[in-house]
């Protein structure tokens, strides 16, 4: 699906920081406008609310997924994505450093 | 001496994470050929090694540095930058997050 970098883009020096810095991106700027985070989630277990409808596209390490209303855990793994409807939330457990990039549609 | 972002860049999807998170950074490579790397330190007193040399930009927060066989501790904010000698090291304190971009020589 994706090659290990982004090319061409503006990176923003400031990371975003979240729940202590156990979530950490940085903002990544495509010629085309689109914006994206590139991420990495501490072992934890944590919700995050989303605005905007988001795909996480897992670039290393594993995570069990359980979007807002559902009972189902999901693991995904590298490779993988999951999306997360806009103006919900979604419940993440990570046993490892989980890295992601985050989409937003 | 530097804006929010680097643009025209290439960055690595995958995180660096040092210290159980509590150093986290990507990596950008730029069109001159140049390795930077844009991270954030969490609150804490951490010692770091370093092998090519290498100059901390401070983006955001502060810091306070002592440079491996210095008694003297030096304190940086935004906008402020220290060097730090090839296969040396430096303690840091950080009391909130701080953002740092890293330049190698």
């Amino acid at each position: 699906m994706s090659s290990s970098q982004f090319d061409n883009v503006s990176v923003v020096k400031q990371a975003n920081v979240y729940f202590d810095g156990r979530c950490v991106s940085h903002t990544v700027l495509l010629a085309d406008g689109s914006r994206k985070t590139i991420g990495v989630i501490m072992p934890s277990s944590l919700t995050f609310t989303t605005g905007a409808p988001e795909v996480m596209e897992c670039v290393a390490g594993a995570c069990r997924v359980r979007l807002n209303g559902k009972e189902q855990w999901t693991t995904y793994a590298a490779g993988q994505s999951f999306a997360v409807p806009g103006d919900s939330s979604f419940d993440i457990v990570c046993d490892d450093a989980f890295h992601y990039v985050c989409h937003f549609e």
